[in-house]
């Protein structure tokens, strides 16, 4: 763990450098926007998407740097829609990554603006021709990552994550609110490395299996955080679902067996890994590290 | 005219189902979400933008069917714009298209998600195949649409026009908010038909004058009907920029001033169409049609 610490961490650093290329810089008629997309995007997270890639592609020999554009594409759809839900309207929430949300550093109208230009320029960054020589391999990736962050993937288990305030759901509805909320875009970065690296058929669906099983535990992992985390260490307002009266597997499991279906959730990853065969140890770390992370 | 008006009505009812079947039905978990999409982008519209896709790619023998499923996708676009555009904390209108404006009809945090989906759901109907056979022409598409919609588009220029409500522009800055709130979508659209029917560097070049030509005269209608338009017709709040004491064209230059650049606009746009040859007329009546229309 110690050793995928401090290659999380300098890939991290890697993506921050990627980003910060990326991103328009402040100047010009719409230098807030350029602002506020930046504020939103660099300087903090644990970048554990872009890691997704980077180390998926590497069961396929992916260059690294070629997996890290990819996965900050897959950053930019995150930081957005994580300005989105802070928003008065969504989630209202106070801080973010330690610091003011966006909506509250700027003001509402250019959170949101920030927001759709981050999608924008996820897309326009996979279009380009530095993403893959192959127009092919682009538009997979684009396909793949516009699924995941549309109706049947994030934006609508944000849909339903919302309604979820009105009425309550049982377990079945709230493993498809996952699935769609954060299991999309954790799966589509596990799949990315795959596309980039023209893996078989096989190794794709085994990919798709752990990504599965991370998705959920990841999730898990935040609403065990909800209940018994340290703010300080988790940058974000917490007890917020049990405030809200939401069920999450935590709430209708309770801790212990939100636990031990993490465990569970561990084993049939692993199952999934030897499937693929490879290097797989690195993505059997980060399942280690996503159910034991403290923020 | 008549012609051109009987041929714009039928491709907005063939946008119409193209959307229709498109568009995901409402169902499921995430029904609110969908409905709310198809509520923002069905049922009205002058179709603008897939008319030009499918006038431009007349141009270089591109088939309408092909060009509509682009137009269908830069709809979508334009539709994301006008729920968010609408919301309280930006314009906070009222009605749309002689109805209630989305998060009026849903709230505030439907409409949000809605028009994030819809901008996703843009990108994946242009990455899929049936969009082009060739992968290099999806992405060429791609890029066009996401920098015409991002930063250094629309989002950009709506960035800008949110600001002109604290500090008084002047003209180059009210031409540079146009160019990119509304010109880059138009110019997009103009220039789509171009890269599906492999027009000339030319002809390409042509098509991006008329483009930029077009995009400001139809801001300047529009800001005229704000001034000058009824309502009723335009099936909007009107008067609002004055109220806002926001510079336009027409603010700056007077509704005779306005006109007289309309007049100019349209000699410039008919001399870069003569650039292209072919059968330019429908383009060329395009941009009478935008320059008097009342809606």
């Amino acid at each position: 763990m110690a050793v995928l610490a401090a290659q999380m961490a300098s890939n991290a650093e890697a993506i921050e450098r990627e980003l910060e290329r990326l991103l328009p810089p402040v100047g010009g008629s719409q230098a807030r926007l350029h602002e506020a997309m930046r504020y939103a995007t660099l300087g903090g997270g644990k970048r554990l998407r872009p890691f997704l890639v980077v180390a998926s592609g590497a069961l396929f020999d992916v260059p690294a740097a070629r997996a890290r554009r990819v996965g900050a594409a897959i950053e930019l759809v995150h930081g957005y829609s994580l300005i989105h839900d802070d928003l008065p309207a969504m989630d209202d929430a106070l801080t973010r990554r330690g610091r003011p949300s966006c909506h509250r550093q700027f003001d509402e109208a250019t959170a949101i603006l920030a927001g759709d230009a981050l999608q924008a320029l996820a897309f326009e960054l996979l279009a380009d021709g530095p993403t893959h020589p192959d127009p092919a391999v682009r538009c997979e990736l684009l396909l793949g990552l516009a699924v995941a962050a549309g109706a049947a993937g994030m934006c609508g288990g944000q849909m339903i994550d919302l309604e979820a305030e009105h009425r309550s759901l049982n377990m079945d509805q709230v493993l498809e609110l996952q699935r769609l909320k954060t299991g999309a875009l954790i799966g589509f970065a596990c799949e990315a490395g795959a596309i980039l690296g023209a893996a078989p058929a096989e190794a794709r669906a085994a990919l798709r299996g752990y990504a599965a099983d991370l998705g959920l535990a990841f999730q898990i992992q935040d609403d065990l955080l909800d209940v018994i985390g340290d703010a300080a260490l988790t940058g974000k307002d917490l007890g917020r679902d049990q405030a809200a009266g939401k069920a999450t597997v935590v709430s209708l499991l309770g801790t212990d067996g939100a636990r031990a279906r993490l465990a569970e959730l561990r084993e049939s990853a692993h199952t999934h890994l030897r499937g693929i065969g490879g290097e797989v140890h690195l993505l059997r770390e980060v399942f280690d590290f996503v159910i034991s992370r403290l923020n």
